[in-house]
């Protein structure tokens, strides 16, 4: 995302506790947005007109229920109150499309799918979004909401779908999967990237799903890895039991992003996976 | 409420800025929650069972549009993170009837009316019930929600309706209004604190409306106060424009508070108003 927002010319002031990844043309700023105490003023010194809210917590397993959830709406309301008083035009934030009451057929549309968030992290993300949207609107400011769905690359931990089968390929072991029924929605992180800051330099203004679009199947997703790899023998399906309680189905709807923003990602399926798995056969671990 | 719940027979720790009125049987813990600097955990010291939050920002007229709602939130969330570090088993907030898309016509019910706030203040206020409802669930802790209709009483503020016109009529002044065809659902003060806690100590859990259940236009209201003043003369319908945008109909469905928490209200609107006006004549200006 910083590399695609600096390519389209932006001036970007990234903000987080540690600098990521390798310095870039862009300003870093240290900040634990957790700590109330510390006064975000500094963070907008000089002028900032756009602001792209990602910070929340993630620790794979543990976000569903974590606690942190309730202090990342404070901590997001407190930095819209910030950039409204510094005059910011425009607040992106993002959510998730586990805030959809997910069709069992067809795809997540932002203006006619009902909500439903049943976890505290997508009900947290949702109230978020609730205030944000209502608050922009009456300070006649902007404000958009970027519903990611599934994402993959090659930075992606090993204990994610992904991560684990492209490693599993790359070191040419065998990958037990489930039996991989459940239909999802993957997008190649660097096109979320691009996606997050095209949404961030237009003009569009409410839910936005950044996603591909693809209906495609677990099962799909290791057999387009292992196509890749030559090695379709490595897939164990049925090795792993089916988890319990998997929604079907998660795909968006992406008119929006595609019609009204007018962004075209890089990557397809196919070729998505193949660069990840490329990238981890020729450079091993990236860590996370 | 105070009273009520020192009557119900429950140990009490008030929690205000300042002493909410005179001293009564309960503790007081001087305490701003907007502080979010000071640790809560001293007010939960020697066990706390229910917390019953009622802090929000609530001046007339300002409250609707306030940034300070979003620092309610984050308040309300962090009290609710401190309630459930200490053990709290049940905890009942404080929410609007302006949650609800009231219907054109009947009554707004928790379980069948659809919510649609439209001002900030609602806005944050549903936010907070839908995750602190989800926070309750995830910890298997009960959460139950006050929602708010119209209130009365003789410490109400010469700014409101019946604060307004009981002064008036209290001091045999004339009263301008309006035509007041605006139909609402008003409760004398008493009523709506005994009614919180009986909802604190009862176990009734989500949204319960704390209500009369009763119809009434504004402009019976004053009749109705006009009419125990002996002085249905000193009104003057009209003189005032009929305030643009006004919902015309605020009513609630009262079942769950009087079927399921068996709530009965000591005063009808007649005896309330009466009792009302009769301690604004005996006592004049009770302040606020």
């Amino acid at each position: 995302m910083l590399a695609a927002l600096v390519a389209q010319g932006a001036d970007v002031v990234a903000v987080s506790r540690t600098r990521p990844g390798p310095a870039g043309r862009y300003r870093h700023a240290a900040f634990d947005l957790l700590d109330a105490s510390r006064p975000l003023d500094g963070l907008f010194e000089g002028g900032i007109d756009t602001v792209l809210h990602l910070a929340w917590t993630v620790e794979h397993g543990a976000f569903w229920t974590s606690p942190e959830n309730l202090d990342w709406i404070a901590a997001s309301l407190r930095l819209a109150r910030a950039a409204n008083r510094h005059g910011v035009k425009r607040f992106v934030g993002v959510g998730t499309c586990y805030e959809y009451q997910w069709p069992s057929d067809g795809a997540c549309c932002e203006k006619t799918t009902p909500l439903w968030p049943t976890t505290l992290y997508a009900v947290a993300k949702d109230a978020t979004r609730r205030v944000l949207d209502e608050y922009a609107r009456q300070n006649e400011t902007a404000f958009a909401w970027a519903r990611l769905f599934f994402l993959y690359g090659p930075d992606e931990g090993p204990s994610r779908l992904v991560g684990s089968v492209a490693r599993r390929l790359a070191r040419a072991e065998t990958a037990e999967l489930s039996r991989g029924l459940a239909v999802r929605d993957f997008m190649h992180v660097d096109d979320v990237g691009r996606a997050l800051a095209a949404l961030a330099a237009g003009g569009l203004t409410g839910a936005v799903n950044i996603a591909s679009g693809e209906a495609v199947s677990v099962a799909d997703i290791a057999r387009k890895l292992a196509a890749a790899a030559g090695r379709p023998d490595l897939l164990r399906f049925g090795a792993l039991p089916d988890r319990a309680g998997e929604p079907p189905r998660i795909v968006a709807d992406v008119a929006r992003l595609r019609n009204e923003l007018g962004f075209r990602p890089r990557y397809g399926l196919d070729s998505g996976l193949a660069a990840t798995l490329e990238t981890l056969q020729s450079h091993g671990e990236p860590g996370r």
